[in-house]
Formats: C-alpha cells, sequence, structure tokens
C-alpha cells in the first residue's frame, strides 16, 4: 500500500521525511515502534490522519515479533508521541480492540489506510462543489496528501476544484513556526500545478481586505463534541480574520478526528513546542537562530477555534452548518 | 551627536547596522548619499523616524562638498529610498527648503534628530499612563531606540512604563519576513531587562483569547489625513484581532508620520519587496530558502489599517480617541 508519503509492504514500512521537503525527497525504513515516536515527534511524519495511518502500521509490524504485554505498551508510547491529534489515540484503540478479539493486526492497519483514503474521497465530493470559479482560497499548513493516506482533507477539495478546471488561485500561508504551508503544501500545488501565491502568516487579512480571499479551507487535528476543534496554531488567528471580513470559513476533516470525549475546545490537549523553533528555523534547507539565545518563547502547536466561527465542517458525512448530532451520523 | 543606532560628528556619520541584529553590532560609515540610499532599501537603517533622520544627515554631509544641483538631485533619490514612510519625504523637503534658504544643512539635519528624540520624549509622556500593573501588551515589529533618534514611539512607551516600575509582560511579534520583532525588539528589551516573550506572528489571536492581551501598541510609517494608518504587514492583522477581542490597539507615532496629502489609507503608496524574504530568511545568523524556487509570492512592506479599528492616536501633541483635527494642531 503506498500513498504520497507512506508505504507498507510485507512488513515494510517507510516514510517520506516530511521535514526534509521541498529540498530532498528521502524515504526512511521504520523498524520499530520507537522509530515511529521519534519520526511523528519530529514531523517526518505528520498531518492528523497520516499520523493515525503510520502510527497503525508501526505497531503492526512490531506485532509480528512483540508479546500482546509488549504490543499494548508500545500502542501506549505510540499514543503519547503527540498529544492533540485525535486519530493516533483512535487509531491505537482499534487495534488494541483487534488485539483483543485476536485479530491479525496487519489486516486492521491496512483497513485504516484504506479507509482514510475513502474518507478523503468522500470528503472531497462533498466539499469541492463549494468552490466556484474566480474563487481565491486561502489555506493554512498542510492538509494534502501528505497528511493523509489519500487525496488530502482541506488541500485535496481545494485540488480537486483545479482538476475539475475551476478557474481558482490559492493562497498559502507559510505557517511558522514550522513551515508547513511554505515548504509543503507549496510543494503539492507546484506538482499538481495548481496556481499559488505564497504569503506570510500575518499578511492574510490584508488580502482579505483587498477582497482576494472568497472561502478559507483549513483541516483540524482534533474536533469536540461542541464543534469547537483545534489545529495548527494560526487557525484561529484565520477564523477571526474570515468572520471580519465576511468571508466563509470551512473546516476539513474526516470523522476520525471527532472526539466526543472532548465536550469543548478547551477540553483538547494542546502541545507545547521547544523554544528554538520560534527563535530560527530548522530543515534540509538549513538551519538558523536569530532570536536572541536567552528569548523566552511561547510555542503552541495548535490553537482552538470556536465552532460559532465555522461556516461549515466538510466531513466525510456531508457538509454541516451547524454542529451536527454526532451520534446520528 | 548619537543615538542607539546613528552617530554624525564632524561630517563623520555612522550607522549601526540593523541586519546584523542581535548577533553582531557593528557600525558601517556611510560616505554619500547613494551609500544611504542602499542602506535604507536593504534597512540597515529602518524606522520611519530614524529613516528622515538618516537621510538627513547624508544630504548635510554631501552638501558640503556637492552642488547646490547636486544636492537637490541626491535629495530627490533619498526620497526615493523606500516609498511609504513620509519622514523621509519631509526630511528632505526640510532640506531643500533651508538650502533655498541659504541655511547650513548641517544644522538642520542636527535639529531634526534633536527634534525626534524631543518627539518621542513628549509621545512616551502621553503614552506611559496608559499603562496600568500587570498589563500584558503586544507589540510588532521595532519601534524603539533602533527606530528613532530618541527613545523610541509604541516601544518607547512600553519601556518607560517598565522603568516607571510597573509590572508589565511584553510579547513580541517576531514579524515576518524580515523579524525586526524576534531580532531587534527582543534585543532591545533584553538590554532593557524588561520581561517579554516571542511568538510567532500567528500566536497572537490565541494570546487575546485567553485574556493574555491587554494593550496593543504598533508604530506607524504614514498617517493619512482621515487616521488611516500605514504600518508593517501584520499591523492590520492585529487591528482587526483586537477588535474581536475588545482589546484597546493604539498608534504610536511623531507628528512627523502624518501625511495630509494623504487624504485616507488607500492614498500611501505601499512597498512591495523582493520574493526571496518570504521563500526564507537572510542575515548575519545565516541564510535559507525553504520554498520551492519557482514560488509565486506576495510581499508588502506594509499595510493600511482604517481609523475605525483605532482607540487612540497617541503623538507628541497627546492622545486622540478620534482622528484630531490635524489643522488644530
Amino acid at each position: 500500500m503506498k500513498s504520497l508519503s507512506l508505504e507498507y509492504q510485507d512488513g515494510q514500512l517507510r516514510i517520506l521525511d516530511q521535514r526534509l521537503l521541498p529540498q530532498k525527497e528521502q524515504w526512511v525504513e521504520i523498524q520499530s515502534p520507537e522509530d515511529m515516536i521519534q519520526c511523528i515527534q519530529k514531523l517526518q511524519v505528520r498531518g492528523a490522519p497520516l499520523i493515525g495511518v503510520a502510527a497503525a502500521f508501526s505497531l503492526a509490524q512490531y506485532a509480528k515479533k512483540a508479546s500482546v504485554d509488549q504490543i499494548k505498551e508500545a500502542a501506549q508510547a505510540l499514543k503519547q508521541a503527540r498529544p492533540t491529534a485525535v486519530n493516533l489515540m483512535k487509531a491505537m484503540d482499534r487495534l488494541l480492540c483487534a488485539l483483543e478479539e485476536k485479530k491479525d493486526l496487519e489486516s486492521e492497519a491496512q483497513a485504516i489506510f484504506e479507509e482514510d483514503r475513502q474518507l478523503c474521497e468522500r470528503i472531497i465530493e462533498w466539499g469541492e462543489p463549494l468552490i466556484k470559479d474566480g474563487d481565491g482560497i486561502l489555506t493554512h499548513c498542510n492538509t494534502g496528501g501528505l497528511a493523509t493516506a489519500g487525496e488530502g482533507t482541506a488541500l485535496g477539495v481545494i485540488k480537486r476544484a483545479y482538476q475539475n478546471k475551476k478557474k481558482i488561485h490559492v493562497y498559502v500561508t507559510e505557517t511558522r513556526p514550522l513551515l508547513q504551508g511554505g515548504r509543503l503544501t507549496t510543494w503539492e500545488l507546484e506538482k499538481a500545478g495548481v496556481p499559488y501565491t505564497l504569503i506570510g502568516d500575518s499578511m492574510s487579512a490584508d488580502l482579505m481586505a483587498k477582497g482576494k480571499i472568497q472561502k478559507v479551507f483549513v483541516g483540524a487535528d482534533r474536533i469536540a463534541a461542541n464543534g469547537d476543534f483545534a489545529n495548527k496554531v494560526g487557525t484561529y488567528m484565520l477564523a477571526v480574520l474570515s468572520h471580519y471580513h465576511h468571508c466563509p470559513f470551512y473546516v476539513v476533516a474526516p470523522m476520525t478526528t471527532v472526539d466526543l470525549k472532548s465536550q469543548k475546545g478547551q477540553d483538547i490537549p494542546i502541545e507545547q513546542r521547544a523554544a528554538e523553533e520560534v527563535k530560527g528555523v530548522k530543515g534540509a534547507f538549513g538551519q538558523c537562530i536569530w532570536a536572541p539565545y536567552e528569548a523566552s518563547v511561547y510555542n503552541p502547536a495548535f490553537d482552538v477555534t470556536p465552532a460559532h466561527l465555522v461556516s461549515a465542517w466538510i466531513l466525510d458525512r456531508g457538509v454541516f452548518e451547524q454542529p451536527p448530532q454526532w451520534e446520528k451520523l
């Protein structure tokens, strides 16, 4: 099975090192859950849906040689690799459940992969009709083929509109501090031939005021029961700016991103990351620190957007203008 | 005469190279208007008030050996070094006027320097009382001693509040693409011992939602007659976010920043800068390009904030909650 940035074949698991893009396309062999935890924490593997899929394959690979207790322990460790994206926890719980039921973990991981691919496809079918000829579309971070096992969520919708010959222009926020927009979304859009413009995160307001943005599409790392959601830091900023400029703001995600145990946004744990990420940059492109070494830094990986700022939730089950009644889906 | 980043003595003009901060404190000798134009365009000299002062000294230095026609030509060239900050145009017009009146240009430049220092002082006296014990204060770009001949505008107000023993905490946006917040404001606050936290530009909304920001203070590169103003790109974003979060938003500038020939914000010319600035970073700290080389980029140096989003204009003539009637000041 192969996606844009993950490959699994006969117990061999490889991931495309996303830290190195767009300069280098280098695949990394995953040998153990420890390898995968490192890859997730360093964002070599990233994107809420893909993290779940990748962790599932890693656990399935490990299960071939590990005891039940070892598998359970590894699942717990994988769950803790990153705290915000709930797809990871759900994938681990699903494999643990399969383990209890003495099912084959590899088949289960393959099912998760295939389901994620299909979830993307259904999301795209629901979301694509919202895009009209002539739209300027803003997106944040990376939510494409690099972030899922399939064609992506928010970026999948955008790319499909282009493939369907709609005349669109995409504005890509660079997404400081880790530059997923500037490095990854640009790379995906270049590959797909979609016209885009890269901007600094703080330039989005100016573009909205100038009428260049008709719609904003973003992904989600976790959606709470009331419709609030956590996504890459800066998403909440875009939601407020969209609200002010009367610009529709869409969150695009599979149902695997919904966490009914989180009643509201404030219940979602937010990962705090290292100060060095804000004091400079680091990647295959080189590294620099420009801030004073002793500078104190605030670096949340995500922020929370309240439901009332969302124009619609674009899910694999449909487009919802109000927070869905999840139990009925 | 000496400020934090400019020195003039007996025809010798030196500037602190602000591109190299905070890693290196290196002074550069200015020999000609061409040198100064280069320094302004490369942001070795920056900050609307300081650009005016520095250009004035450069022209005065040149006047010692140049003909009247050459001086006039140099003044026109200096005026065009950067299009948005109006202090530059005003300083040049003032020296040209002095030239007509056969006054000494060096004395005139020294007067501009000394006046700017005093303008900062008066601004600070008006603005400082607005800051209360316990305030979390957000500022953007750099508006301190590095941006003026004196103690600064917005950052001057903030530093004075700390010197007056008010318990404050400053949140500094890094200010992509050229990182004046991450490099220069942090450097000034470190020197002054003021407690601060560096953040990515897109994190300000999250901090406001969490109640960490009580006030926002920013500078201005040009204020139009109706109170709209141009300032570092991202300022308009902060104005909208402040409005949404009911957070007072102050613009702090000397009267030399007011341009009555610009009726409204849209009349202010906005400088567009090189794509490379957004595709990566470059400085004494090193350089990297992380975006695809062929990426198309939008890189306005400034954006325009409409008057209705401003809580008050803090000027050297007072604090105004409505756009002042300039002719009466």
